[in-house]
């Protein structure tokens, strides 16, 4: 399975063309809507105030409620556009945003309002298509979950990697703020809250765990390695700028005798003790769950003046981004990453 | 360019094969040499006893000096096999390693003598494709370095990440320990040799730099994301968990007032203060320097007794690794995750 | 330039999205639709009486009137379905459709109305998306045309395939009936009317020419080869049952003398006498023009009761097909072949 | 299954490197000789002088007799080079040979002696890669084979499409001159030894039938479909200028009526009475035997005086060909076709 995210925050639509679905899956909608509505801003102050329905059409590959086999398109359409906002951010391109490097890359041809293809807005097919990912794995028992593993750095509590986390993940899943444990999640919300009425944002870090991969899915070699697969897809989120497997960037200040994982016999099943190593050894499965971390960097857009350059004069100049835009994404990153990493499997999977 | 190595540890021999390499290149075949040296064991206590020549066989790719056009095949025979250590692995799988895994993605058909192709002996003819890289990637004014940014928790001096670092890093590519500051050097050294003489292994982080890349290479999506492309290339290098761009994971504690990267004019030139992106916004190139890092995992193999199950029997059982080993791979790694960048490069350059 | 077409014949739409167009290009649309114009049915009692305006909607990769470089989707509406005239094809496989192996392969759950994804109706994105190749290509100086070379083996006069053949070809797409010769072109049109009195159909070949493509494009091996790119993107059209450059299949019975294109310099410009090769030695371009010449069987689809297999049943059974469909599909077929060979070209040339 | 065909006719080797190879297979090393010495020149007056013994070494993916799933190297020595034969083709390119193209695609760097990597005896490696592909096949029950249905213009008897036609066209494989009608090829081989004393070449087709395969392979789409996964393959074999499936360019005179093929119940198995499609419907199998037919045009070396271009003065000048070569390579392509066409269904049926 495939998929191309197409579509500008204020063009007609955004959408995503799958290749590759199996036919035969009976598309559960309610439960894609959910997912989509995991993502969606919702009405609470963390989030933009840009509201909409993210209404899916299917364009093609659905025939009586199941998917066809052929190539799936999915389509929304953009109805809330303010484009008047962005008129700006042709000559004065926002610190650590696209679109300095979106007019460099295109020869300023871009659609440069709202971020056009860079938008934040460009995940939501992107979980479309993780949704119909997730369904397909939920067919060979694979499960993909995550939660907010820190915001601000306030961190929630830790996931015990060794074991299947699939009902404490969907529970976290239920939630309007994914975290494990509420209390942390209040402090950040605080936190978050803090930064906005300070016209700031604030970043995080996003757990994901992969339960029910068999051992022996992957390979050592650049087009096959699990921890190559998951990353390439997770690094096309946008935001994410560092992904780490089990104990991650930890493992450099670790004794090998502390970072190895001992196997033991359970029932027959060869498990690990812990799983520093997140599941992986040598780019394959090795059974355990698969554990990824992805940071996410503060929103860019901040309602602070900031310094950039007018690329119509190539002179120093002022910008303030007048646009909605969020406080944090951690919390509406959740089922992104989670989509990603959906797809990702998918395609270990040959699926 | 794409490559695929081949070979196993313990059989006739270990390569790469090239594809779509441009004709026409006069290779520095001692600069070759120098790179693959840099990789290898050396004499030094820090490393592995095994020691071989690394001598490259051309079979194919190059006349006259200058590479063909046509696919190139570099071979590296193999001559200090002690496959007689590794015996026992095939029952029993050493923790952390892919004996297992291998053993069951390969139905236990997988050459397991010295870890087979999972060994860190097939990163040999990686250097050696990362050294045509590297080649190529000089004709268009493109430097890739790295130094160790960390071994057992001891840092490496930080590189202003907002400077072209090609002298600093070809200083430290030059050392048998390549580290910009020496005296932190040796205190990594005695941490490695403190590590050794207890029967155990240390890890560490790399940091690599690319130099002279323009505003403008890359893509948002998928297969053209600037970090998507490093990390899948990065992650194929073994011990390998984890990869970040500019500050990374500390982004997850920041505000976006301070992390975003504020633009100026320098001299008509656009240019960011800091280079917490890492010289990367949107999936691509803004044209200051890309910085990426990479975690490495502490060697596996320990002269320790270690928990394992026996495969034939299923039952829990012990293992002590006779082999030669590395009580550190950092320090080697340094070429490795060069050569796995430069790779990287020519794919984002279409080279 | 990658494309995925979708969409199914009685969906709710078909189009194409397209990665990997350059930014900047100035579409013409006007332009864009003259090539549908050429594939639709129109008014001609040679063609299937099916009427759809296929009215394009660009819903992504397009702003200010030029591509914006991100993914571009295309989408036509379909509007004139009779979707009751297919309802018996769930069961009686129609001969030489793909009714059956469409079964087969989605396991019963394709889209059988009007053949769905496999309908020649998905020819108009093809048509659409080979438009945007078409001007890419004009902008480097390459030209993409084709014309009937027979149907129901009446033969257009020949083309010299040593000479730069644009305005001939040109001239040729104006035509309602794509043919050098007009008388010739009536006798094939008078042997379509005649099959179509007799509930039958007829087949034919299209010649497609590729001129301005200079010297050494391509490479001999699988991924890059001129002619397995050219057969790659063609045999996706379907009807396409073979291809052959140059003198194609009459090189079976030539000897080398003959078959060989001596060289000659024209001005210093080294060209050939011959174009036996239809402009490819060893899989590379020689600056000849490129000849390629696609055979399309008759419509499968004829107004006879044919012996087929009851599905349900697993019983011979008889099938009449009482949709509407064309006598002949040759003449709509030659923009269609331009598409496909346009987008392979694009590949060629790194478009 | 991926391949890269690797070596220059007169570098130290040619080979192949594989992926994807499934591990566990018991290669039948005899097996694999044996294809290769249908290729060989053998001791026959039709064929080059050049001798060869073709002993593959493997240097990996292979352990105590079995396919260990990593990338699997052959390599073949060169040991019978002239490389003198060769000097005068540096300047002066050889008609319809690839001296010409491949100077303007390498700028000047490819090795042209003896062809260097576009030399037929690079089919050698092709066909020990597609010995590896068929001995996959033959565990799933899959067949690949073929025979000369043509040299100069001399047919061999056909072959009925319809039917599973193992025995038969192994019987042709253990010939030196395959063809099913022996005093067929009798005459063909008269009309290679008068135009070989003529100093001229013939030409001629290979028809290749692949058995067992299951209905429902492949699919419409660009990158699944049968036809152009198997053009793909084949075009990559030198000499190859045309691809047909099932009646293929004889359709275009055909009424649909008499190409359709009617579909029928064999004890519930679905059949169709004829082949003219060659097994496949839009892309997918039928479950027919898929018939595919390759002109090969008759060898461009032939030791006549030719027209040529002197590249390094660009004025008109003779050549005369002085190496070894074939009057004739039908006879040694079959082999290469099947294999050619053996890795393309590796690659249908996803191994």
């Amino acid at each position: 399975m495939n998929y191309t995210i197409f579509g500008e925050s204020h063009g007609p639509a955004i959408g995503v063309t799958l290749t590759g679905v199996p036919a035969g899956l009976e598309l559960d909608l309610p439960e894609l809507e959910r997912e989509l509505a995991r993502r969606a801003a919702g009405n609470s102050p963390l989030s933009t105030a840009r509201r909409e329905p993210d209404a899916v059409e299917f364009l093609s590959g659905m025939f009586e409620g199941k998917t066809t086999g052929a190539p799936l398109t999915m389509v929304i359409r953009n109805t809330d556009q303010h484009s008047g906002d962005y008129a700006q951010l042709r000559t004065l391109p926002r610190p650590s945003h696209a679109d300095y490097t979106g007019a460099m890359r295109y020869d300023g041809c871009n659609d440069y309002r709202g971020g056009g293809h860079f938008s934040g807005r460009l995940t939501a097919p992107l979980v479309a298509a993780g949704a119909v990912a997730k369904q397909l794995l939920a067919q060979e028992g694979v499960f993909v979950g995550a939660h907010i593993a820190s915001v601000a750095g306030i961190p929630d509590v830790p996931l015990d990697p060794t074991l299947d986390q699939r009902a404490a993940l969907s529970a976290a899943a239920a939630k309007d703020f994914p975290v494990l444990d509420d209390a942390r999640g209040e402090k950040m919300r605080a936190a978050i809250l803090a930064a906005k009425a300070e016209l700031d944002s604030v970043g995080g870090t996003v757990e994901c765990m992969i339960c029910g991969l068999p051992a022996g899915i992957g390979a050592p070699d650049l087009d096959e390695n699990v921890e190559g697969i998951l990353a390439r897809h997770l690094f096309a989120v946008p935001a994410v700028k560092g992904i780490e497997f089990g104990a991650g960037f930890a493992l450099a200040d670790m004794r090998g005798s502390q970072a190895n994982d001992p196997f033991y016999s359970a029932g027959g099943e060869v498990r690990t003790r812990t799983n520093h190593a997140g599941g992986v050894n040598g780019g394959i499965t090795n059974g355990m769950p698969v554990v990824v971390r992805a940071v996410l960097r503060p929103t860019p857009s901040i309602g602070r003046e900031q310094d950039t350059v007018d690329l119509s004069t190539g002179r120093n100049a002022k910008v303030t981004v007048h646009g909605r835009h969020d406080p944090c994404i951690v919390q509406r990153a959740v089922p992104v990453i989670e989509a990603a990493a959906a797809l990702a499997v998918c395609q270990l999977l040959g699926i």
